[in-house]
């Protein structure tokens, strides 16, 4: 049984904390990037120390007051606003965003749970070191929450999600323990790893305040191409053969329909469309080596062979660090012209490597009974990640299809699941994924996830209805 | 309150599996590596199938009767014999030793978890595909125990440990549940990451009965150095250079202390020296990278430069694969003379790269309290992880120093957690290492460790006292 914060808890919190460390409740707090969901809150708190952060959580603990944490507020799910709870405390990182360290020779930085993703990246940079997670929302995004959500974005290929770049965390429990696990090892086996259980959890099972992040050596070298491919399968061979030419230096293997570069037409956003005609199908490549590594001449031995074996048509091999800006422009402006252009669902799946391009038929040809639509595929296929999302035909808008958005996401997630894919890739469950993760998951890990959330939270404080079911009574 | 097997538990599962299910119970299962346990069985069960696996866990929940998972019997930490338990049901893997798949063009291997690791590299290798988790017991370890206790070895540095080969597994709960995990997905972000729960649990949580793992390609060309350095401190900073110059080609940086080839001299393993008069410091350095990447150019540069600066001495870069060989002989000799010779304590340990050298010193001195002894320092450099062996002074035999193994071990460990290091670094805590995790292990990650077990295995029955204490009751 949860109870709203109170006078009584507001005047506890008020007494033991400093008058800076209060927020007022704005819109800003209480909406999400996709407009689902509007949410809640009795209080808006933002503790500067894990201290502070562990005060607060006890005493929502005491009082069975919900706790939402709350990043950089871009999660795409609705894990940061709770529309149907008793008013939460809000428990913002904004005042504990601070990168306390970074220790080049070792390839370790320190930041706080606050902490901003692009300010980490130039904490890194500043010591001629890469911290590699990198995403659109990278202005705003948070670090802890990043590693809540445990993102993903463009590097996941070379240098994995979010939770492979961490060694090592700080975080207060449900009830307000804190967790000492800031280590900055690269092997530790000592007991379980309750890092990677917080990672992912979507701030269920606590709150990350510190982390130690893994640095690597930035490439000194990096090549990038466009280069239009026959098919999603003949995309497929030439991700194999970059992977046996280039092995780890390969940074990026994106996939793009052309509905993407012509939607961006279509919306106007401002970018070129590099390869004119639009292919129906490209792969943005990029290699990142060594000095002497030669990555441009890489590319260009990867293009002509698979131009020999009809695999690849058209192609730009950037020439300068406009070209390669300009490659990069066209794949960030696809999202923005599908958000102008408004998806009648999005989908963030992935799928076995191997049963991509049959995936990519089989929906296709599933679609085809909600009658005329338009399909942006487009993502990360080196990681066989795909936003796979379904807008309106030319002339009609998204509201002309309402009614179908809900059945068209089954018959998407039914395929992807079918196929042995992930209804989720990078985005998380949130409040939005709650019913597809009980519909597609495995009883048993529903049941064990349910265990663990129980015995680490006992009166079920910590962001409830997220991932799971907030349960009755 | 555990119960021993007792003949109703053996008379039903009798009934339930055939006559190959059972094995005799001999010595062989009942000691492990090190002869510090000596472990108790009541019945050894080898099922063919995860419905068996959990066929048998269902009756041990029902009878309380402790399983003890049995993987090639090859832990250092004696996870594997439980002296101190009702006589238990030795739960082995030996006849669930497929590998099922190999996915050349996924670069994923689905094994069952008793194939042995060296049979799971010799399958990705017949696919022209590397499985790169490598260490000394490669001929007996069982991929799912090596899971169970995120095995290390000699790739890590570059290609991460078990966990981070592994993308799905199943196994079966402590309450004989199926967890269905078996996914082959680069990204899947939805709920608690089981996965990793599991792994590095030692059998506690569960039996890793399968799993998908991640292949690499091959390395087209490797070049292998080893090379005299002036000090830990300098191994450290040539360390630093080889990331910069080779990046993720990098394979594997191994710190050898002379002690290593001087014992290995003593004890008479055959194995060339390769730098005589043996160094008191050496690295040994390994680059693979894609076709005309230039390995042994690569090596080169790094050693002129560091011999300019004085970081390093002699060396040899292997011209052919016998050289190779030769110097990785000797890098395998060195615990085989370790043994011979017999060890006074010795530890597995890691530490963040910024104070090795500090720690090298500091232990140093820390020791002379116990009189005469001779140290062997040797491991992965790369990873913070090393193997910090006390040896008997020349002359003088272990038992000599019987009395103060555990006043050794302490001041190795006090010193190591005190710098912010882990008292084990790929061993795990089997039951040896129980006490020094109640020692220097957070206390808020103790509780919820507990709370976890107690959650996913009320009735306690699953590989009981590894990792936690053993509650009496």
């Amino acid at each position: 049984m949860l109870n709203p914060v109170s006078d009584a808890f507001k005047s506890e919190l008020q007494a033991a904390l400093p008058g800076t460390a209060f927020r007022e409740v704005t819109e800003a707090y209480l909406t999400e990037p996709r407009g689902r969901y509007h949410g809640r809150a009795g209080l808006i708190v933002a503790p500067e120390t894990v201290e502070e952060v562990a005060l607060v959580v006890r005493a929502a603990n005491r009082h069975h007051v919900p706790v939402v944490p709350y990043g950089g507020g871009t999660g795409l799910v609705g894990g940061q606003v709770a529309p149907d709870l008793p008013d939460p405390v809000l428990l913002s990182m904004a005042r504990m965003a601070r990168v306390r360290e970074v220790l080049a020779a070792e390839n370790v930085l320190i930041a706080e749970g606050g902490a901003i993703l692009a300010e980490v990246q130039a904490a890194a940079e500043a010591e001629d070191r890469l911290f590699p997670l990198s995403y659109g929302s990278e202005g705003s995004a948070r670090i802890g929450a990043a590693l809540a959500v445990n993102s993903g974005g463009l590097n996941v290929l070379r240098y994995g999600s979010a939770r492979d770049l961490c060694l090592g965390i700080e975080a207060v429990l449900p009830t307000g323990e804190i967790l000492h696990g800031l280590k900055r090892l690269r092997k530790d086996n000592t007991g379980y790893d309750l890092r990677h259980l917080l990672i992912g959890s979507e701030g269920t099972l606590g709150i990350i305040t510190a982390a130690a992040l893994k640095l690597s050596p930035r490439p000194a070298e990096t090549g990038t191409a466009l280069i239009e491919v026959a098919s999603p399968e003949a995309a497929l061979e030439v991700l194999q053969r970059a992977r046996g030419l280039c092995n780890e230096t390969l940074s990026a293997f994106e996939l793009i329909s052309g509905q993407g570069p012509r939607f961006v037409a279509e919306a106007g956003v401002p970018a070129r469309l590099v390869l004119e005609p639009v292919p129906d199908w490209m792969v943005l490549i990029e290699v990142g080596t060594a000095a002497d590594g030669a990555p441009g001449e890489v590319l260009e031995r990867l293009y002509g062979g698979a131009l020999e074996d009809g695999l690849v048509g058209d192609g730009v091999i950037a020439r300068s660090e406009a070209q390669r800006a300009e490659i990069w422009r066209l794949r960030e402006a696809i999202p923005e012209a599908n958000r102008i252009i408004g998806s009648v669902a999005s989908h963030d799946v992935s799928l076995p490597l191997g049963v991509i391009a049959e995936f990519m038929e089989g929906a296709e040809a599933a679609l085809a009974i909600f009658g005329d639509v338009r399909i942006n595929a487009f993502g990360h296929l080196g990681d066989g990640n795909l936003h796979y999302n379904v807008f309106p035909a030319a002339g009609k808008r998204r509201e002309d299809y309402d009614g179908l958005r809900q059945a068209v996401t089954e018959t998407v997630h039914d395929l992807v699941v079918g196929m042995g894919g992930s209804f989720s890739a990078e985005h998380g469950i949130g409040r939005m994924k709650v019913g597809e993760l009980e519909r597609y998951g495995d009883p048993a890990k529903l049941a064990t996830m349910r265990a663990i959330k129980t015995a680490l939270d006992p009166n079920g404080i910590l962001n409830p209805g997220a991932v799971l079911r907030l349960e009755d009574g």
